[in-house]
């Protein structure tokens, strides 16, 4: 089968034999928020020379502004209420295969304005549900819009967001504190740590961010340190006013990312005294693995491949 | 006398009559980072008809991006102090006039990255000084970036930054939020106060702004009343993580700004039991009277006009 995780920036993509195991894997930059709604076109393109029958999607491709919007499943969620609720899409691009997209995820607090979404997490999570045990865990996905999720007895129990990554890209790029800074986004691990150590301190986010500005007019620090001095700063106020704050110091986070987010994301758990087990983004295939399975779609699809 | 504030989005122009009183005011959407380095020529253009011999400038004009860069007066800063670090200013399209730039102030922290500076507010703050007795007194000057002062026996004790107007129109134009908004800027009063109280909830502000799209999604808030959720959300954080929440509470906040930032602040002011007295942006004019008259300005200019 074919996975594909299809978020806003980009679209990964993994073909797996029929033991689940990965066999190839490629990245690019089509997210469905960069230009196309020929979403078809874009997809024949990237898996032009995989011809399995079975292909399951997750993400942005699944929103309103995706190819089909595919209604949330609601919080607890088990792997079972997710598999239920993929929907299967009618592609004629695609004959005698069969495209799936696994719906998202919604957690609605008691508080007023307080739900929250998640597309294309979820599967992940339902991979990572793999690994673990039955006992209550928390995970992390850290990125555009950061996931903190807590999985128990098999099934995503609640979760929220915090827009961390779509903020750092904001500041960096449309602020008066981008003003000062290069465009370099090597992580300079000295002035990240000076970040986390500032949002340590009173005053709030809204406050902490003008000492980039200042940092940088008093020479502090260099103007290509100044991007990882914020990304640390919001690194560590996304740790640190997270809901789950005190229950993540009492045991092990799952974190599941790209490197370049694992390594600044564990850095800066480790220095906040959060212990941390590290995950990459291959979770996404076995999670869409895992469903399919639950849907019982492998034994459809091995059935319909021997038919042709 | 001529009291210019001009800053990085905006100038506004005063005259004032020997006795201090403004006589007439304007304002232009030339402020020194929409483009233009050709200060005298803009500032000519304003002010073309009055011929006041003394012009006093405060703002982001005396900053490195201004006219001529003037060093910072480090607090705790008197009248006098501010009034002792003006610099004359050489201008040749002025002749037979003085020109004067207000320097900023800074204001150096125990904690690292923790210096502040401001430009401009100094000015209006000498304005409020006029007003109060020796007693300590919250001063709040919200705005693209909040000042927030403490004064005390007639000077600037310490202060410090919130840079909550820029983060709205970061967020209003070029966010993932914007994308649900409508463009109007009309303050929806219930809207506003949604957002002031999803603000004193947990979970912290990066993930109460994922608030505004969920609330968008479910359609609990329309799109012409995002704007005015994300307001309210993004001042009350300004408010409740403020350095000096506790003190606010049992003082009176002096607020000074525009019309609309009067509103919208004392609102949530009121809505969080702050209580709040307002003031106009006509302190910028009463301070640079002020600041002129201790450095003794004003009796050199009416002896030159005299002369002349």
């Amino acid at each position: 089968m074919i996975a594909i995780d299809w978020g806003g920036s980009s679209l990964r993509a993994f073909r797996l034999n029929t033991a689940g195991v990965i066999i190839d894997q490629r990245r690019a930059a089509c997210g469905i928020l960069t230009g196309t709604d020929q979403f078809a076109h874009v997809l024949q393109q990237q898996i032009a020379e995989w011809n399995d029958p079975l292909i399951v999607l997750a993400g942005m491709i699944g929103s309103r502004q995706g190819w089909v919007e595919v209604p949330y499943v609601e919080c607890p969620a088990t792997l079972a209420d997710i598999a239920a609720g993929m929907t299967k899409i009618d592609a004629p691009t695609f004959p005698n295969r069969s495209l799936w997209i696994v719906p998202g995820v919604l957690h609605r607090a008691a508080t007023p304005n307080a739900v929250d979404v998640m597309r294309g997490e979820e599967t992940q999570l339902c991979g990572l549900l793999q690994h673990l045990n039955a006992a209550r865990h928390i995970a992390c996905l850290p990125g555009t819009h950061s996931k903190w999720a807590i999985v128990e007895h098999g099934r995503i129990d609640c979760f929220f967001t915090a827009m961390t990554g779509e903020l750092f890209e904001l500041l960096r790029k449309h602020s008066l504190l981008a003003r000062l800074m290069t465009d370099n986004t090597a992580l300079d691990a000295p002035a990240f740590m000076q970040g986390i150590d500032r949002a340590r301190q009173s005053g709030g986010l809204l406050h902490h961010l003008f000492s980039v500005r200042t940092s940088g007019l008093m020479g502090t620090l260099q103007p290509e340190q100044l991007a990882s001095y914020l990304s640390g700063l919001l690194i560590a106020h996304e740790l640190l006013d997270s809901l789950w704050a005190e229950q993540a110091r009492d045991c092990t986070v799952h974190l599941i990312g790209s490197p370049a987010l694992l390594e600044s994301y564990s850095l800066a758990m480790r220095h906040l005294d959060i212990t941390v087990e590290l995950h990459d983004e291959t979770l996404a295939a076995t999670g869409a693995y895992a469903l399919a399975r639950h849907r019982g779609l492998l034994d459809e699809s091995f059935h319909n491949s021997n038919q042709r």
